[in-house]
């Protein structure tokens, strides 16, 4: 097991918080300093034992080797910039945002004396803070690298090996690629999610049963519509272009279904609803 | 605990299945006969000890004083007709349609002779089959009645203590309201569901890293896509006009969400989000 140095996380909420518990579990770091801002959290995470020191100041990351910023997408832009003057020669710089294109260009425009990767963990929850974290989080999922003009193969093998020792499985991809995948599978998904927990909630105003009738079958669909909303808003507004783009496809097939739904098209939409399942029914085997 | 006489279930796939397991635990039936076209599934529900008598023909019903119809919407329908000749004086015929229109109309047809209630007991699966049937799939779940001309007191009585018997709560709801909620809470979330896989699908043609980041999050909301598209054709094809009203309504909100990305107008997008995310914690609360 390696034993990574000082390690600073700034944001010590669902991801933040696990990534510290992870690794405290592990036992891997000599050393976490968690940042945030909220009181109440550092107290918190002191008290689980998840860092060794708190401050409510990003100059706290000064010391750190590692700095892992877990916030959302343009805090952490906030971030990166403000870490110019903070951060140590030769400190490496990753994060966890939900979006990297914006991420990677502020990552690029570091100075040269630092080290810098993008990271996205694929384990979003639809609860948020530090209350919700857990050590077993990473476990088995997905952790998205994408290097920077700041990435030197050793700054990626630390990434690398970061990821992989709070137990997830590493994919490299280039940041733009990266944001076109998760708006097909993360953002609209979730837009989706929000419009089906608002257009029954509308309808739910004049027939209150509603809500007593709503089954597995709605919760499971409407489930990301819970997410944090402060999140949501920096992925959306960080990737609207191809967010847009997922969009446009997915009414123009939704308006295809209500017409031949109208038009008791039976056998195109037989056709449509059982190419549909079949993908489902594929993702349901791995 | 009542004892019921002797029962038919017509169709023994998950619901049928589920309440000839559910009713054979509680040792309430003094005679069931499953009926079904496919003999692997009468020897498997004789081998689970689900049923006492198999049959693969409707006629057998005819020595049933209390005739459940599981089956697709259409083919309940069809059954119904069936009845009028088969079923003995006094019988009752219930059914676990997922719509209640069409065949709360048709019960009405039945003779006088009979009595009828329309049921629906709100515990679909993405799952089919007798494989996937199981004691305790009504447990807790909510059990819509329908009251048709042939509901007396009685008959109501006993498609109550029916559905409490095998642990679901019941509620009576007039046809065309279950039809209307259900749009909302089952069919809509469907449909929503079904398109998001086929959009992701095509996306994904182009790249196949596609499923390999798809995390928990796509999974739920995509997760009714695999759902039976017999099963799906029929209720929407019998809910036609309901649907296309909750569909029109998504597509007009899904079209302002879409705009407000594209004009980054953060604060009404904010607002419409947040709206949202309330109405579905307020779910995960009870």
């Amino acid at each position: 097991m390696p034993v990574f140095p000082t390690l600073a996380i700034v944001g010590l909420g669902l991801m933040g918080g696990s990534l510290a518990l992870a690794l405290k579990e592990k036992n891997t770091a000599q050393k976490i300093i968690g940042i945030t801002r909220t009181r109440a959290t550092l107290d918190a995470a002191l008290q689980r034992g998840a860092i060794d020191m708190a401050s409510d100041s990003l100059d706290a990351a000064r010391e750190a080797d590692i700095i892992v910023l877990a916030a959302p997408v343009r805090t952490i832009l906030q971030h990166i910039s403000n870490l110019k003057e903070i951060a140590r020669d030769g400190a490496l710089v990753l994060d966890m945002g939900s979006t990297k294109r914006a991420i990677v260009n502020a990552m690029n425009q570091l100075p040269e004396r630092l080290l810098a990767v993008g990271g996205h963990p694929m384990c979003g929850k639809e609860v948020a803070g530090f209350e919700a974290a857990e050590a077993a989080l990473y476990q088995n999922k997905m952790f998205v690298l994408t290097p920077t003009e700041r990435s030197t193969h050793n700054a990626l093998h630390i990434a690398r090996t970061l990821a992989e020792t709070i137990g997830s499985r590493v994919i490299e991809l280039d940041a733009a690629r990266h944001d076109e995948i998760v708006a097909a599978v993360s953002h609209l998904p979730y837009i989706v999610a929000s419009n089906l927990a608002a257009t029954v909630d509308e309808f739910a105003r004049t027939d209150k049963v509603v809500w007593k009738i709503a089954a597995s079958g709605f919760r499971d669909t409407s489930r990301l519509a819970a997410s944090d909303v402060q999140m949501m808003l920096d992925i959306l507004l960080t990737n609207s272009e191809n967010v847009a783009d997922l969009m446009r496809a997915y009414s123009r097939r939704f308006g295809e279904l209500a017409d031949l739904i109208y038009d008791q098209d039976e056998e195109t939409l037989r056709e449509l609803l059982e190419g549909a399942a079949q993908v489902r029914r594929e993702l349901n085997k791995e």
